[in-house]
Protein backbone atom coordinates (compact mmCIF):
# COMPACT_ATOMS: atom_id res chain seq x y z
CA UNK A 1 0.00 0.00 0.00
CA UNK A 2 0.99 3.63 -1.01
CA UNK A 3 2.53 5.65 2.01
CA UNK A 4 1.51 8.90 1.52
CA UNK A 5 3.07 10.11 5.05
CA UNK A 6 6.71 9.23 3.81
CA UNK A 7 6.36 10.59 0.47
CA UNK A 8 5.00 13.49 1.52
CA UNK A 9 8.02 13.94 4.01
CA UNK A 10 10.51 13.07 0.97
CA UNK A 11 9.59 15.19 -1.58
CA UNK A 12 9.32 18.13 1.39
CA UNK A 13 12.78 17.40 2.00
CA UNK A 14 13.38 17.73 -1.88
CA UNK A 15 11.94 20.73 -2.16
CA UNK A 16 13.42 22.67 0.90
CA UNK A 17 16.88 21.79 -0.05
CA UNK A 18 16.08 23.53 -3.54
CA UNK A 19 14.38 26.64 -1.99
CA UNK A 20 17.33 26.82 0.65
CA UNK A 21 19.94 27.04 -1.74
CA UNK A 22 18.20 28.97 -3.81
CA UNK A 23 18.46 31.78 -0.99
CA UNK A 24 21.29 31.70 0.84
CA UNK A 25 21.67 33.22 3.87
CA UNK A 26 24.68 34.39 5.13
CA UNK A 27 26.28 36.88 8.31
CA UNK A 28 26.10 39.95 6.03
CA UNK A 29 22.67 39.12 3.79
CA UNK A 30 20.23 41.19 3.56
CA UNK A 31 17.48 42.05 5.42
CA UNK A 32 15.17 41.13 2.46
CA UNK A 33 16.65 37.46 2.42
CA UNK A 34 15.94 37.47 5.87
CA UNK A 35 12.25 38.06 5.53
CA UNK A 36 11.85 36.37 2.64
CA UNK A 37 13.19 32.93 3.93
CA UNK A 38 11.43 33.13 7.12
CA UNK A 39 8.27 33.10 5.11
CA UNK A 40 9.23 30.41 2.16
CA UNK A 41 11.08 27.90 5.11
CA UNK A 42 7.98 28.86 7.56
CA UNK A 43 6.95 25.17 7.27
CA UNK A 44 4.25 24.79 4.83
CA UNK A 45 2.37 22.02 4.00
CA UNK A 46 4.26 22.00 -0.08
CA UNK A 47 0.85 20.75 -1.56
CA UNK A 48 1.35 22.80 -4.58
CA UNK A 49 4.71 21.30 -5.42
CA UNK A 50 4.57 18.11 -4.17
CA UNK A 51 0.94 18.22 -6.75
CA UNK A 52 3.88 19.56 -9.41
CA UNK A 53 6.13 16.50 -8.88
CA UNK A 54 3.48 13.73 -8.34
CA UNK A 55 1.80 14.68 -11.97
CA UNK A 56 5.17 14.63 -13.51
CA UNK A 57 5.44 11.16 -11.95
CA UNK A 58 1.95 10.43 -13.12
CA UNK A 59 2.66 10.42 -16.67
CA UNK A 60 6.18 8.65 -16.03
CA UNK A 61 8.75 11.51 -15.49
CA UNK A 62 11.06 12.44 -13.52
CA UNK A 63 10.70 14.57 -10.43
CA UNK A 64 14.04 16.13 -11.20
CA UNK A 65 13.05 17.66 -14.22
CA UNK A 66 10.20 19.85 -12.55
CA UNK A 67 11.74 20.76 -9.58
CA UNK A 68 12.40 24.02 -10.70
CA UNK A 69 8.94 25.09 -11.73
CA UNK A 70 7.35 23.24 -8.35
CA UNK A 71 9.66 25.67 -6.54
CA UNK A 72 8.43 28.36 -8.27
CA UNK A 73 4.65 27.81 -7.70
CA UNK A 74 5.85 27.61 -3.97
CA UNK A 75 7.43 31.03 -3.62
CA UNK A 76 3.92 32.77 -5.82
CA UNK A 77 1.76 30.72 -3.00
CA UNK A 78 4.19 32.26 -0.24
CA UNK A 79 4.05 35.88 -1.82
CA UNK A 80 0.43 35.35 -1.93
CA UNK A 81 -0.28 34.70 1.52
CA UNK A 82 2.35 37.02 2.83
CA UNK A 83 0.19 39.85 1.42
CA UNK A 84 -3.11 38.71 1.89
CA UNK A 85 -2.11 38.56 5.73
CA UNK A 86 -1.24 42.01 5.78
CA UNK A 87 -3.28 44.60 7.58
CA UNK A 88 -5.07 46.29 4.69
CA UNK A 89 -6.30 42.87 3.54
CA UNK A 90 -6.86 40.15 5.75
CA UNK A 91 -4.79 41.45 9.00
CA UNK A 92 -4.06 38.12 10.55
CA UNK A 93 -1.07 38.02 12.99
CA UNK A 94 -0.52 34.46 12.66
CA UNK A 95 0.11 31.93 9.64
CA UNK A 96 1.22 28.44 10.31
CA UNK A 97 1.58 29.03 14.42
CA UNK A 98 4.07 31.88 13.44
CA UNK A 99 4.14 35.31 13.68
CA UNK A 100 3.07 36.66 9.93
CA UNK A 101 5.94 38.87 7.79
CA UNK A 102 4.40 42.21 8.74
CA UNK A 103 4.40 41.30 12.38
CA UNK A 104 7.91 39.69 12.45
CA UNK A 105 9.62 42.12 10.59
CA UNK A 106 7.37 45.46 9.50
CA UNK A 107 4.85 46.07 7.22
CA UNK A 108 7.32 47.78 4.67
CA UNK A 109 9.08 44.69 4.46
CA UNK A 110 6.64 41.97 4.23
CA UNK A 111 5.11 43.92 0.96
CA UNK A 112 8.21 43.82 -0.50
CA UNK A 113 9.27 40.15 0.76
CA UNK A 114 6.07 39.22 -1.36
CA UNK A 115 7.09 41.10 -4.71
CA UNK A 116 10.46 39.58 -4.30
CA UNK A 117 9.58 35.83 -3.85
CA UNK A 118 6.75 36.44 -6.91
CA UNK A 119 9.82 38.15 -8.80
CA UNK A 120 11.89 35.74 -8.14
CA UNK A 121 9.55 32.49 -9.30
CA UNK A 122 10.03 34.26 -12.66
CA UNK A 123 14.01 34.33 -12.67
CA UNK A 124 13.78 30.57 -11.57
CA UNK A 125 11.86 29.76 -14.68
CA UNK A 126 13.69 31.74 -17.01
CA UNK A 127 17.38 30.37 -15.50
CA UNK A 128 16.29 26.70 -15.93
CA UNK A 129 15.07 27.78 -19.45
CA UNK A 130 18.21 28.68 -20.06
CA UNK A 131 20.29 25.65 -18.94
CA UNK A 132 17.76 23.57 -20.80
CA UNK A 133 18.36 25.14 -24.38
CA UNK A 134 16.37 22.39 -26.40
CA UNK A 135 13.48 22.64 -24.18
CA UNK A 136 13.40 26.77 -24.48
CA UNK A 137 10.02 26.81 -25.52
CA UNK A 138 8.51 24.55 -23.17
CA UNK A 139 9.52 26.67 -20.49
CA UNK A 140 8.16 29.55 -21.53
CA UNK A 141 4.82 28.05 -21.96
CA UNK A 142 5.74 27.23 -17.83
CA UNK A 143 6.09 30.54 -17.36
CA UNK A 144 2.87 31.28 -19.41
CA UNK A 145 0.81 29.32 -17.39
CA UNK A 146 1.86 30.01 -14.40
CA UNK A 147 1.50 33.72 -14.79
CA UNK A 148 -2.22 33.50 -15.99
CA UNK A 149 -2.79 31.57 -12.95
CA UNK A 150 -1.52 34.02 -10.51
CA UNK A 151 -2.29 37.32 -12.43
CA UNK A 152 -5.19 39.48 -12.85
CA UNK A 153 -7.57 36.72 -14.36
CA UNK A 154 -6.44 34.34 -11.80
CA UNK A 155 -5.37 33.81 -8.58
CA UNK A 156 -5.42 38.05 -8.36
CA UNK A 157 -9.18 38.46 -9.12
CA UNK A 158 -9.63 35.72 -6.99
CA UNK A 159 -8.66 37.56 -3.62
CA UNK A 160 -10.51 40.65 -5.23
CA UNK A 161 -13.43 38.55 -4.74
CA UNK A 162 -12.43 37.16 -1.41
CA UNK A 163 -11.82 40.63 -0.08
CA UNK A 164 -15.33 42.12 -1.83
CA UNK A 165 -17.46 39.43 -0.20
CA UNK A 166 -16.91 40.06 3.28
CA UNK A 167 -20.18 41.06 4.36
CA UNK A 168 -21.93 39.59 1.36
CA UNK A 169 -24.12 36.79 0.87
CA UNK A 170 -22.83 34.94 -2.44
CA UNK A 171 -24.60 32.14 -3.82
CA UNK A 172 -22.84 28.92 -4.40
CA UNK A 173 -21.83 29.15 -7.85
CA UNK A 174 -19.92 32.71 -6.82
CA UNK A 175 -18.31 31.05 -4.12
CA UNK A 176 -17.59 28.60 -6.70
CA UNK A 177 -15.86 30.38 -8.74
CA UNK A 178 -14.05 32.85 -6.51
CA UNK A 179 -12.33 29.58 -4.56
CA UNK A 180 -11.27 28.30 -8.49
CA UNK A 181 -10.00 31.63 -9.13
CA UNK A 182 -8.63 32.47 -6.10
CA UNK A 183 -6.90 28.76 -4.96
CA UNK A 184 -7.99 26.69 -7.79
CA UNK A 185 -6.14 28.09 -10.51
CA UNK A 186 -2.57 27.79 -8.93
CA UNK A 187 -3.11 24.29 -8.35
CA UNK A 188 -4.59 23.61 -11.49
CA UNK A 189 -1.07 25.06 -13.24
CA UNK A 190 0.93 23.19 -10.57
CA UNK A 191 -0.51 20.09 -12.35
CA UNK A 192 0.06 20.90 -15.15
CA UNK A 193 3.01 22.61 -14.95
CA UNK A 194 4.21 19.03 -13.85
CA UNK A 195 2.88 17.19 -16.70
CA UNK A 196 3.98 19.38 -19.49
CA UNK A 197 7.54 19.36 -18.70
CA UNK A 198 7.52 15.72 -19.09
CA UNK A 199 5.84 16.01 -22.21
CA UNK A 200 2.45 14.70 -21.25
CA UNK A 201 -0.47 13.81 -23.94
CA UNK A 202 -3.06 15.96 -24.12
CA UNK A 203 -5.40 13.90 -22.86
CA UNK A 204 -3.61 12.98 -19.81
CA UNK A 205 -3.67 16.74 -19.04
CA UNK A 206 -7.59 17.03 -19.63
CA UNK A 207 -7.84 14.39 -17.22
CA UNK A 208 -5.52 15.84 -14.38
CA UNK A 209 -7.12 19.57 -15.19
CA UNK A 210 -10.25 17.33 -13.84
CA UNK A 211 -8.64 16.27 -11.22
CA UNK A 212 -7.19 18.89 -10.10
CA UNK A 213 -10.25 21.64 -9.83
CA UNK A 214 -11.78 18.85 -7.92
CA UNK A 215 -9.11 18.60 -4.99
CA UNK A 216 -8.62 22.13 -5.30
CA UNK A 217 -12.21 22.97 -4.60
CA UNK A 218 -12.31 20.01 -2.05
CA UNK A 219 -9.52 21.45 -0.44
CA UNK A 220 -11.32 25.13 -0.72
CA UNK A 221 -14.33 23.52 1.17
CA UNK A 222 -12.19 21.71 3.85
CA UNK A 223 -10.67 25.13 4.58
CA UNK A 224 -14.28 26.29 5.40
CA UNK A 225 -14.76 23.26 7.55
CA UNK A 226 -12.14 23.60 9.94
CA UNK A 227 -12.59 27.46 9.64
CA UNK A 228 -15.89 26.20 12.06
CA UNK A 229 -14.83 22.90 13.30
CA UNK A 230 -11.39 22.60 13.57
CA UNK A 231 -8.20 22.68 16.31
CA UNK A 232 -6.65 26.05 16.40
CA UNK A 233 -3.76 24.53 18.14
CA UNK A 234 -3.42 21.91 15.51
CA UNK A 235 -3.69 24.26 12.57
CA UNK A 236 -1.33 27.15 13.59
CA UNK A 237 -4.27 29.60 13.05
CA UNK A 238 -7.16 30.93 14.67
CA UNK A 239 -10.74 29.06 13.90
CA UNK A 240 -13.82 30.63 13.56
CA UNK A 241 -12.53 33.76 12.08
CA UNK A 242 -14.99 33.36 8.62
CA UNK A 243 -18.19 33.76 10.95
CA UNK A 244 -16.38 37.08 12.48
CA UNK A 245 -16.24 38.55 8.87
CA UNK A 246 -19.33 37.44 7.96
CA UNK A 247 -17.94 35.69 4.72
CA UNK A 248 -20.12 33.16 2.77
CA UNK A 249 -18.86 30.05 2.90
CA UNK A 250 -19.40 26.19 1.99
CA UNK A 251 -20.56 25.50 5.47
CA UNK A 252 -22.48 28.85 6.17
CA UNK A 253 -24.63 27.83 2.30
CA UNK A 254 -24.90 24.11 2.85
CA UNK A 255 -24.31 23.47 6.34
CA UNK A 256 -21.86 21.29 7.87
CA UNK A 257 -22.84 18.04 6.65
CA UNK A 258 -23.87 18.84 3.33
CA UNK A 259 -20.46 20.19 2.92
CA UNK A 260 -18.56 17.28 4.42
CA UNK A 261 -20.56 15.04 1.59
CA UNK A 262 -19.35 17.61 -0.93
CA UNK A 263 -16.17 16.84 -0.22
CA UNK A 264 -16.23 13.17 -0.27
CA UNK A 265 -18.09 13.84 -3.69
CA UNK A 266 -15.72 16.11 -5.11
CA UNK A 267 -12.41 13.49 -4.08
CA UNK A 268 -14.41 10.92 -6.15
CA UNK A 269 -14.93 13.17 -9.23
CA UNK A 270 -11.10 13.65 -8.58
CA UNK A 271 -10.16 10.28 -8.68
CA UNK A 272 -12.76 9.14 -11.32
CA UNK A 273 -10.52 11.43 -13.47
CA UNK A 274 -7.46 9.66 -12.82
CA UNK A 275 -8.94 5.86 -14.10
CA UNK A 276 -6.90 5.83 -16.93
CA UNK A 277 -3.93 5.93 -15.19
CA UNK A 278 -1.45 3.78 -13.97
CA UNK A 279 -0.14 3.26 -10.23
CA UNK A 280 2.41 5.64 -10.94
CA UNK A 281 -0.39 8.03 -10.08
CA UNK A 282 -0.84 6.90 -6.83
CA UNK A 283 0.48 9.75 -5.04
CA UNK A 284 -2.12 11.63 -6.52
CA UNK A 285 -4.95 9.74 -5.78
CA UNK A 286 -3.35 9.74 -2.57
CA UNK A 287 -3.28 13.05 -2.25
CA UNK A 288 -7.03 13.54 -2.98
CA UNK A 289 -7.68 11.30 0.31
CA UNK A 290 -5.18 13.51 2.12
CA UNK A 291 -7.17 16.29 1.51
CA UNK A 292 -10.46 15.15 2.39
CA UNK A 293 -9.04 13.92 6.13
CA UNK A 294 -6.83 16.58 6.89
CA UNK A 295 -7.01 18.37 9.84
CA UNK A 296 -5.26 21.58 9.21
CA UNK B 1 18.64 68.33 -35.54
CA UNK B 2 17.09 65.69 -33.86
CA UNK B 3 13.58 66.53 -32.57
CA UNK B 4 13.66 65.11 -29.22
CA UNK B 5 9.94 66.11 -28.26
CA UNK B 6 8.45 64.49 -31.00
CA UNK B 7 10.48 61.52 -30.86
CA UNK B 8 9.27 60.89 -27.20
CA UNK B 9 5.74 61.80 -28.36
CA UNK B 10 5.58 59.79 -31.20
CA UNK B 11 7.11 56.35 -28.79
CA UNK B 12 4.71 57.42 -25.60
CA UNK B 13 1.73 57.12 -28.03
CA UNK B 14 2.83 53.99 -29.27
CA UNK B 15 3.73 52.62 -26.25
CA UNK B 16 0.35 53.88 -24.58
CA UNK B 17 -1.97 52.30 -27.80
CA UNK B 18 0.03 48.78 -26.91
CA UNK B 19 -0.93 49.07 -23.15
CA UNK B 20 -3.82 50.15 -23.77
CA UNK B 21 -4.98 47.26 -25.47
CA UNK B 22 -3.31 44.85 -23.54
CA UNK B 23 -5.72 45.60 -20.45
CA UNK B 24 -8.93 45.97 -22.46
CA UNK B 25 -11.66 47.81 -19.75
CA UNK B 26 -15.15 47.64 -20.18
CA UNK B 27 -18.68 47.59 -18.60
CA UNK B 28 -18.42 44.90 -16.84
CA UNK B 29 -14.64 44.52 -16.70
CA UNK B 30 -13.10 43.90 -12.75
CA UNK B 31 -11.69 46.40 -10.51
CA UNK B 32 -8.49 45.25 -10.30
CA UNK B 33 -8.36 45.79 -14.07
CA UNK B 34 -9.96 49.64 -13.50
CA UNK B 35 -6.23 49.80 -10.55
CA UNK B 36 -3.87 48.48 -13.16
CA UNK B 37 -4.72 51.21 -15.74
CA UNK B 38 -5.51 53.81 -13.58
CA UNK B 39 -1.98 53.78 -12.13
CA UNK B 40 -0.36 52.35 -15.67
CA UNK B 41 -2.04 55.03 -17.86
CA UNK B 42 -1.39 57.76 -15.73
CA UNK B 43 0.54 59.78 -17.65
CA UNK B 44 3.97 58.62 -16.96
CA UNK B 45 6.83 59.96 -18.70
CA UNK B 46 7.84 56.19 -20.27
CA UNK B 47 11.79 56.67 -19.92
CA UNK B 48 12.45 53.02 -19.67
CA UNK B 49 10.11 52.07 -22.84
CA UNK B 50 11.45 54.64 -24.66
CA UNK B 51 15.00 53.54 -23.43
CA UNK B 52 14.42 50.00 -24.52
CA UNK B 53 13.20 51.12 -28.14
CA UNK B 54 16.02 53.83 -28.53
CA UNK B 55 18.39 51.47 -27.62
CA UNK B 56 17.21 48.72 -30.36
CA UNK B 57 17.53 51.93 -33.20
CA UNK B 58 20.70 52.25 -32.29
CA UNK B 59 21.89 48.99 -32.68
CA UNK B 60 19.96 48.97 -36.12
CA UNK B 61 17.11 47.21 -34.93
CA UNK B 62 13.16 48.24 -35.23
CA UNK B 63 11.10 49.50 -32.40
CA UNK B 64 8.07 46.99 -33.23
CA UNK B 65 10.41 43.83 -31.98
CA UNK B 66 11.06 45.51 -28.49
CA UNK B 67 7.64 47.26 -27.64
CA UNK B 68 6.60 43.99 -25.67
CA UNK B 69 9.44 44.12 -23.49
CA UNK B 70 9.76 47.88 -23.52
CA UNK B 71 6.06 47.53 -22.40
CA UNK B 72 6.62 44.65 -19.43
CA UNK B 73 9.38 46.87 -17.94
CA UNK B 74 6.77 50.10 -17.58
CA UNK B 75 4.61 47.47 -15.69
CA UNK B 76 7.55 46.88 -13.75
CA UNK B 77 8.00 50.36 -13.04
CA UNK B 78 4.62 51.49 -12.55
CA UNK B 79 3.82 48.41 -10.10
CA UNK B 80 7.30 49.57 -8.17
CA UNK B 81 5.56 53.00 -8.09
CA UNK B 82 2.14 52.08 -6.41
CA UNK B 83 4.37 49.95 -3.89
CA UNK B 84 6.07 52.79 -2.94
CA UNK B 85 3.42 55.14 -2.79
CA UNK B 86 1.83 53.04 0.06
CA UNK B 87 0.80 53.96 3.28
CA UNK B 88 3.56 51.30 4.76
CA UNK B 89 5.78 52.59 2.61
CA UNK B 90 6.50 56.25 1.55
CA UNK B 91 2.87 57.19 2.26
CA UNK B 92 1.98 59.24 -0.60
CA UNK B 93 -1.21 60.78 -1.94
CA UNK B 94 0.02 61.99 -4.93
CA UNK B 95 1.54 61.03 -8.14
CA UNK B 96 1.84 62.35 -11.28
CA UNK B 97 -0.64 65.09 -10.32
CA UNK B 98 -3.62 62.65 -9.49
CA UNK B 99 -3.98 60.61 -6.21
CA UNK B 100 -2.27 57.71 -5.46
CA UNK B 101 -3.62 54.32 -5.83
CA UNK B 102 -4.25 53.35 -2.18
CA UNK B 103 -6.49 56.75 -2.15
CA UNK B 104 -8.32 56.59 -5.48
CA UNK B 105 -9.29 53.11 -4.54
CA UNK B 106 -8.15 51.42 -1.45
CA UNK B 107 -5.32 49.83 0.20
CA UNK B 108 -5.95 46.30 -0.69
CA UNK B 109 -6.67 46.84 -4.13
CA UNK B 110 -3.35 48.72 -4.42
CA UNK B 111 -1.07 46.05 -3.50
CA UNK B 112 -3.16 43.61 -5.74
CA UNK B 113 -3.21 45.76 -8.27
CA UNK B 114 1.03 46.14 -7.78
CA UNK B 115 0.95 42.78 -7.62
CA UNK B 116 -0.73 42.09 -10.88
CA UNK B 117 1.26 44.60 -12.88
CA UNK B 118 4.51 42.67 -12.04
CA UNK B 119 2.73 39.44 -13.17
CA UNK B 120 1.40 40.65 -16.32
CA UNK B 121 4.79 41.71 -17.03
CA UNK B 122 5.85 38.39 -17.34
CA UNK B 123 2.66 36.83 -19.14
CA UNK B 124 3.52 39.69 -21.44
CA UNK B 125 6.95 38.53 -22.16
CA UNK B 126 5.98 34.72 -22.14
CA UNK B 127 3.71 35.02 -24.14
CA UNK B 128 5.80 37.13 -26.75
CA UNK B 129 8.27 34.41 -26.63
CA UNK B 130 6.01 31.79 -27.41
CA UNK B 131 4.83 33.47 -30.72
CA UNK B 132 8.50 33.98 -31.88
CA UNK B 133 9.41 30.60 -31.72
CA UNK B 134 13.03 30.38 -33.26
CA UNK B 135 13.85 33.39 -30.39
CA UNK B 136 12.51 31.35 -27.83
CA UNK B 137 15.54 31.53 -26.17
CA UNK B 138 16.50 35.43 -26.83
CA UNK B 139 12.87 35.88 -24.62
CA UNK B 140 13.78 33.53 -22.06
CA UNK B 141 16.97 36.24 -21.86
CA UNK B 142 14.98 38.81 -21.78
CA UNK B 143 12.44 37.37 -19.02
CA UNK B 144 15.57 36.56 -16.83
CA UNK B 145 17.60 40.39 -17.45
CA UNK B 146 14.48 41.77 -16.06
CA UNK B 147 13.36 39.92 -13.16
CA UNK B 148 17.14 40.15 -11.67
CA UNK B 149 16.72 43.73 -12.28
CA UNK B 150 13.68 44.23 -10.59
CA UNK B 151 14.01 41.55 -7.84
CA UNK B 152 15.97 41.24 -4.16
CA UNK B 153 19.31 41.66 -5.64
CA UNK B 154 18.20 44.27 -7.79
CA UNK B 155 15.49 47.04 -7.28
CA UNK B 156 13.55 45.54 -4.38
CA UNK B 157 16.93 45.53 -2.11
CA UNK B 158 17.80 49.27 -3.59
CA UNK B 159 13.89 50.33 -1.78
CA UNK B 160 15.26 48.29 1.23
CA UNK B 161 17.83 50.35 1.27
CA UNK B 162 15.65 53.14 0.68
CA UNK B 163 13.86 52.75 3.83
CA UNK B 164 16.31 51.91 5.81
CA UNK B 165 18.40 55.64 4.98
CA UNK B 166 15.63 57.81 6.45
CA UNK B 167 16.93 59.46 9.23
CA UNK B 168 20.76 58.00 8.66
CA UNK B 169 23.36 60.04 7.01
CA UNK B 170 24.74 57.81 4.00
CA UNK B 171 27.94 58.77 2.39
CA UNK B 172 28.22 59.24 -1.18
CA UNK B 173 29.30 55.48 -2.15
CA UNK B 174 26.10 54.00 0.02
CA UNK B 175 24.02 57.08 -1.72
CA UNK B 176 25.31 55.32 -5.18
CA UNK B 177 25.27 51.93 -4.67
CA UNK B 178 21.41 52.61 -3.00
CA UNK B 179 20.20 54.17 -6.35
CA UNK B 180 21.89 51.91 -8.82
CA UNK B 181 19.54 48.96 -7.51
CA UNK B 182 16.87 50.69 -6.98
CA UNK B 183 16.28 52.99 -10.45
CA UNK B 184 19.23 52.06 -12.19
CA UNK B 185 19.09 48.51 -12.45
CA UNK B 186 15.79 48.78 -14.44
CA UNK B 187 17.34 51.30 -16.42
CA UNK B 188 20.19 49.18 -17.65
CA UNK B 189 17.84 46.33 -18.24
CA UNK B 190 15.58 48.29 -20.53
CA UNK B 191 18.61 49.86 -22.60
CA UNK B 192 20.07 46.20 -22.51
CA UNK B 193 16.87 44.27 -23.94
CA UNK B 194 16.31 47.00 -26.54
CA UNK B 195 19.71 46.10 -27.84
CA UNK B 196 19.74 42.18 -27.09
CA UNK B 197 16.49 41.92 -28.94
CA UNK B 198 18.16 43.36 -31.77
CA UNK B 199 20.83 41.04 -31.97
CA UNK B 200 23.61 43.59 -30.90
CA UNK B 201 27.27 42.97 -30.36
CA UNK B 202 28.75 42.28 -26.85
CA UNK B 203 31.32 45.64 -27.30
CA UNK B 204 27.94 47.65 -28.03
CA UNK B 205 26.34 46.35 -24.96
CA UNK B 206 29.24 47.11 -22.62
CA UNK B 207 29.09 50.72 -23.84
CA UNK B 208 25.23 50.99 -23.69
CA UNK B 209 25.10 49.55 -20.34
CA UNK B 210 27.85 52.57 -19.50
CA UNK B 211 25.34 55.32 -21.09
CA UNK B 212 23.04 53.68 -19.50
CA UNK B 213 24.40 53.35 -15.59
CA UNK B 214 25.13 57.20 -16.34
CA UNK B 215 21.75 58.41 -17.58
CA UNK B 216 20.12 56.61 -14.74
CA UNK B 217 22.40 58.15 -11.87
CA UNK B 218 22.19 61.46 -13.60
CA UNK B 219 18.44 60.93 -13.52
CA UNK B 220 18.61 60.11 -9.69
CA UNK B 221 20.64 63.63 -8.95
CA UNK B 222 18.40 65.60 -11.29
CA UNK B 223 15.18 64.38 -9.29
CA UNK B 224 17.25 64.86 -5.91
CA UNK B 225 18.00 68.52 -6.82
CA UNK B 226 14.00 68.92 -8.26
CA UNK B 227 13.05 68.00 -4.59
CA UNK B 228 14.96 71.50 -3.48
CA UNK B 229 14.19 73.66 -5.71
CA UNK B 230 11.33 71.81 -8.01
CA UNK B 231 8.13 73.49 -8.75
CA UNK B 232 5.39 70.77 -7.63
CA UNK B 233 2.42 72.41 -9.67
CA UNK B 234 5.20 71.46 -12.62
CA UNK B 235 6.36 67.97 -10.97
CA UNK B 236 3.16 66.65 -9.90
CA UNK B 237 4.07 66.03 -6.91
CA UNK B 238 5.16 67.70 -3.75
CA UNK B 239 8.86 68.91 -3.11
CA UNK B 240 10.71 69.17 -0.04
CA UNK B 241 9.88 65.81 0.84
CA UNK B 242 12.94 64.44 1.38
CA UNK B 243 14.23 66.89 4.04
CA UNK B 244 11.05 66.17 5.76
CA UNK B 245 12.09 62.65 5.87
CA UNK B 246 15.74 63.66 6.64
CA UNK B 247 16.67 61.72 3.83
CA UNK B 248 20.33 61.71 2.32
CA UNK B 249 20.21 63.73 -0.94
CA UNK B 250 23.02 64.59 -3.50
CA UNK B 251 22.15 68.33 -2.46
CA UNK B 252 22.39 67.35 0.87
CA UNK B 253 25.98 65.53 1.15
CA UNK B 254 27.44 67.73 -1.96
CA UNK B 255 25.61 70.81 -2.31
CA UNK B 256 23.45 72.06 -5.15
CA UNK B 257 25.69 73.49 -7.02
CA UNK B 258 28.36 70.69 -6.92
CA UNK B 259 25.12 68.38 -7.91
CA UNK B 260 24.59 70.09 -10.56
CA UNK B 261 28.11 69.89 -12.10
CA UNK B 262 27.52 66.42 -11.66
CA UNK B 263 25.27 65.82 -13.54
CA UNK B 264 26.67 66.94 -16.45
CA UNK B 265 29.94 65.32 -15.61
CA UNK B 266 27.39 62.20 -15.95
CA UNK B 267 25.52 63.17 -19.08
CA UNK B 268 28.93 63.78 -20.27
CA UNK B 269 29.99 60.17 -19.34
CA UNK B 270 27.21 58.89 -20.99
CA UNK B 271 27.50 61.00 -24.64
CA UNK B 272 30.88 59.86 -24.45
CA UNK B 273 29.61 55.47 -24.18
CA UNK B 274 27.96 56.22 -26.96
CA UNK B 275 30.78 57.89 -29.09
CA UNK B 276 31.64 54.45 -31.67
CA UNK B 277 27.42 54.60 -32.76
CA UNK B 278 26.24 56.39 -35.90
CA UNK B 279 23.05 59.01 -36.19
CA UNK B 280 20.81 56.23 -35.18
CA UNK B 281 21.77 56.43 -31.95
CA UNK B 282 20.63 60.10 -31.80
CA UNK B 283 17.74 59.88 -29.51
CA UNK B 284 19.75 58.19 -26.64
CA UNK B 285 21.96 60.94 -26.73
CA UNK B 286 18.86 63.73 -26.73
CA UNK B 287 17.41 61.70 -24.13
CA UNK B 288 21.11 62.41 -22.14
CA UNK B 289 20.64 66.02 -22.94
CA UNK B 290 17.02 66.21 -21.88
CA UNK B 291 17.51 64.24 -18.15
CA UNK B 292 19.55 67.11 -17.69
CA UNK B 293 17.59 69.90 -18.12
CA UNK B 294 14.15 68.53 -17.36
CA UNK B 295 11.71 70.05 -14.63
CA UNK B 296 9.65 67.38 -13.62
Amino acid sequence: MFDLNSYLVSKSNYINTFLNKLLEETKNSSRIISAMKYSLMAGGKRIRPVLCIAAAEAVNGKGDNVLPAACAIEMIHTYSLIHDDLPAIDNDILRRGKPTSHIAFDEATAVLAGDALLTLAFQTLSSIGLKNKDNALKWLSIINIISRAAGYKGMIEGQMRDIASENVLLNLNELEKMHSLKTGALIEASVCCGAIIEDSSPDQIDCLKIYAKNIGLAFQVTDDILNVEGDPKIMGKAAGTDKTRKKSTYPSIMGISESRKFVETLADNALQALSEFDNKSDPLRAIAGYIVKRKK
